[in-house]
């Protein structure tokens, strides 16, 4: 009934992330059909439900619940999935248990549809990234992680709010680890065309912009760890986050998102998923940018990437 | 820092219902403040977290925690606050309960804002609106419950797929009771420009159209459950819902939706809240839109008014 | 650059409607290419250096001046080609001209795509989609005309106004020719969920409602006329109506809308391309919806048929 | 029947740029009542009818022909009317006819409105700016002009051209004189959180990019000519232009524009109207962002403003 050229989006995993990723999707006008697919097919129908009764208020999309065969001729699949702890389980077997879980469903997309691309998003989303592409067979730019997307996205609403400038006009950027090692690149950081030194000596409105900024950057980096005490999940700005992402590939908009990506020698690092702003499109990462980094950002990006080295060799060792 | 022309829309209840709402809210770029207003602090401030985040992906929109002092300059204030079952509480001692909720809520809007439009969706909503309306004062125009529009969104999006046209072709109403009593106003139903009736005889597409309206009219009104049984809560579509309904305020649309409103005779009812076509814009209900139904909606309309009046009884007794 | 699954839309003629429409199309973000075709290349520049400027504005989307070899690969074909009157031509002439140049170009669309759906705008439309149709092989669901979708949305925008009811909520269509023997179905327009008749009985917002239907119907026959005499032509309400209709297709809406469509026998027409209620989608017009009119405006539809096949004749002599 | 809440526009000047700015924003869902006044009721009446008739594919919008009588409530007043030169008559007198038209309708707005953003888009719209200004008794934050914010989006628009790069993540700015003296700020320019300089130096896709950017530059400040030499009038870019600075007037965005403001002794200037970054807001300009250009840029504003200030002596000494 539908023609070969609508766009499709598969979301693997139908708890909050990817339900209200399907939510703000639909609302975008993005996608002609999203589909919703998990081993839980109570919730997937629940979440479908949930969401098709709004169809008279979204533009035009078909909203179902969905299985591996839909994949193949998906533009994008968009994997959330994960399992909770269990009692008695340490962090490494969590980890353990998720990367099996994302090997499986990459395998499962990479023998269908050797095309789509494939957006990352389960936690810790680097390490998860590392284990996708490997699976993939090492398809570095149609798999990648939302990396940190979002929380450039929280830098910039704190800067908004400090310096009383509207959002769209601050350009910022987090890099790094989605996690406590990530970090504000303020040397590319910009309001109103002005590098952020320069904006912050006319501004005038905080008495101290030294320390106002790292409270920023501490904010961005407990954000997640503050939201998840308050309410006990995160959902809404990731939601758009991701719709964000899914534009760009959709579109084919050549826009520069901070998604992690596999570097290979860029800002001297190998072998390792983090986020450092790239080009996306409609074939996913399309080309890393690397920016000359003053010293003190370059050391922490490789500060960042030694964490999650560590996470990867100790999940190699285990596997 | 903002001018009085803006657009404040006070959310009271940061629950799934509260926030979803103020998500969907956001992203349609309807509001220019939104404002969430919860008695738990903390939920309200993750809630609002959450959603702040977003802010470089939405039109722009502030959005924070609020109180009490919220109400005075907001065009429109939307309650969805209620209460849980406790162990051992009657479904009256509930309903009691958050009767008593909503009445101090009303109060508190009605005491600073004598101008701007109420909207209740806790439910009970119809039970709900009677009370908030006896609190306010008497005002059926401006205090009003979101009703059964969720319903006809979902009436409208089973016919969509049965019929195999775009859902925005469909038009339907369901009305009455927002519960067990409500029913489709089938001879309201039109697609094409046909009447329902006549559709179904050019359609062609089920084998037994009358058998397939009963089974739809029942999936309408069992959605609640099938969605809560699956997911826990229901809240991507109605959110949407309310933005309809916000919309409408917000910009003096003047559109015909079925709110719960306060009946003065019309159809032949009086003293009950519930669902019928009305005309909803700047001031609220403008209009109730008294259109002939056959006999056998008649008496569907006023069974559903006599489950409610004995509803409204109980807590007149109770109170 | 871009994917296989772009949304492309090529649109021939770049006078104000083939202009004004790429601009409200780039807005709407419905497509990813927009490809302005003219013989007067320097027009096209001029149209294309105009709407690309706007990029920024626009969600992303590819703006560009293009030639015939842009066919192969739209989804879309907008044809809004034709030429103006010499001295001394007689109106029959410019219809031979007209008639040639469409056959020209969608001999060249029809050689290189196979799919694509070819839409017809150019004057007098009926006329112009059956030489379509002819050129294209008789296809007569990828080709067909704008018809009257837009005199539908101006005799809804006057009921509106007459009515004071949001005109998202009044559902009425014009059907026959988009010219001057169009006529309104008021059998098929509802309010409300209202037939008219039943709506006019409680409205009370106009003293003489049959008469207030009349002048209705003649201000939107005379329409056109009305706003070539004030501003020389007419853009702004057709640029949208044709975005509406290329969104049931780039989208596979399978929308309702009055596009004009070579009839086969449904109300008991053949041979001639007029506006009657048809489902369009992905693939164009999938089917015609044979609603029962009646007597009054089954007449009123064959008169309408009757005018376009006299037309059609006297272009079938001349060639 | 519309609150006093709502967001209401009146254009002044129904021409191409006036109307194709309507157009816009009605599309945009910014405004509730959008008003067009022309001393040529005729035009005003055909481009309203032309627009008006689009609302059933608008989102709620009411569209009407206006007089000044609608100054009073309207939060914003937008100036685009202006005259064409007469044969014999030179570009001086040309300027004073206009600037007379300018000041009658801004006086006109001043009586009635002492609160609402008037924003001057005739041409050349820094003196008109500077005449309204004076006309308004000084309110240099609430009398602005449109300036170079198109001039910004086509340097952003070529740049995205050239780079390769999602026009959205380009940020630069023309500063100046809207006219042959303009120039582009490559001090401020910045791709992807770098500025141009690096990112040249990285992106490799120019063989020369000291030579593209004249090339560029030259290509902003000849648009205008270029797009009137081919079709005869520049309107669409223009149009959303404006949406953009209603918005953030509207929205009270606090937004980053070139908008054409009247200078205090910022960047050495006084008592000229040009553009350089401002942030505006629901009240107009809220502040002029002073920041460190290099002295090749601070010699060209200056060398612009000498250009203007030599336009409004000319005018002063005429009048």
């Amino acid at each position: 009934m539908r023609s070969a050229n609508q766009r499709k989006v598969a979301i693997v995993g139908a708890g909050a992330v990817g339900s209200t990723f399907a939510y703000a999707l639909a609302q975008s006008g993005l996608a002609d059909q999203i589909v919703l697919i998990d081993q839980n097919r109570d919730l997937a129908q629940g979440q479908v439900l949930d969401l098709a009764h709004g169809q008279p208020f979204f533009p035009a999309v078909s909203i179902r619940k969905g299985s591996a065969s839909d994949y193949g001729d998906a533009q994008l699949i968009v994997i959330t999935a994960g399992t909770a702890q269990r009692p008695g389980e340490t962090r490494l077997q969590l980890l353990l248990r998720n990367a099996t879980i994302m090997q499986s469903i990459v395998d499962d997309v990479a023998k269908q549809n050797p095309n789509g691309v494939i957006l990352i998003v389960s936690n810790p989303v680097d390490v998860m990234t590392n284990v996708a592409i490997q699976s993939a067979g090492d398809a570095r730019g149609r798999v990648f992680g939302s990396g940190t997307v979002l929380d450039s996205a929280r830098l910039r609403y704190f800067l908004s709010e400090c310096c009383g400038v509207d959002v769209h006009n601050v350009h910022a950027y987090i890099l790094g680890e989605h996690g406590d090692s990530e970090f504000a690149a303020w040397s590319m950081t910009h309001i109103a065309g002005m590098p952020i030194d320069e904006f912050c000596q006319i501004c005038g409105r905080c008495p101290d912009w030294t320390a106002e900024r790292n409270t920023i950057e501490q904010k961005v980096q407990n954000s997640a760890y503050h939201i998840i005490d308050y309410k006990g999940t995160t959902c809404f700005a990731v939601g758009l986050a991701l719709v964000r992402i899914a534009g760009a590939i959709l579109r084919g908009e050549r826009s520069v998102l901070t998604v992690s990506t596999k570097l290979d020698g860029e800002f001297g690092l190998q072998d390792v998923c983090l986020s450092v702003p790239c080009i996306v499109s409609a074939g996913g990462v399309e080309r890393v940018l690397e920016s000359q980094l003053p010293d003190n950002e370059i050391a922490a990006l490789r500060a960042s990437a030694s964490v999650l080295k560590e996470a990867i060799a100790q999940l190699d060792v285990e596997v």
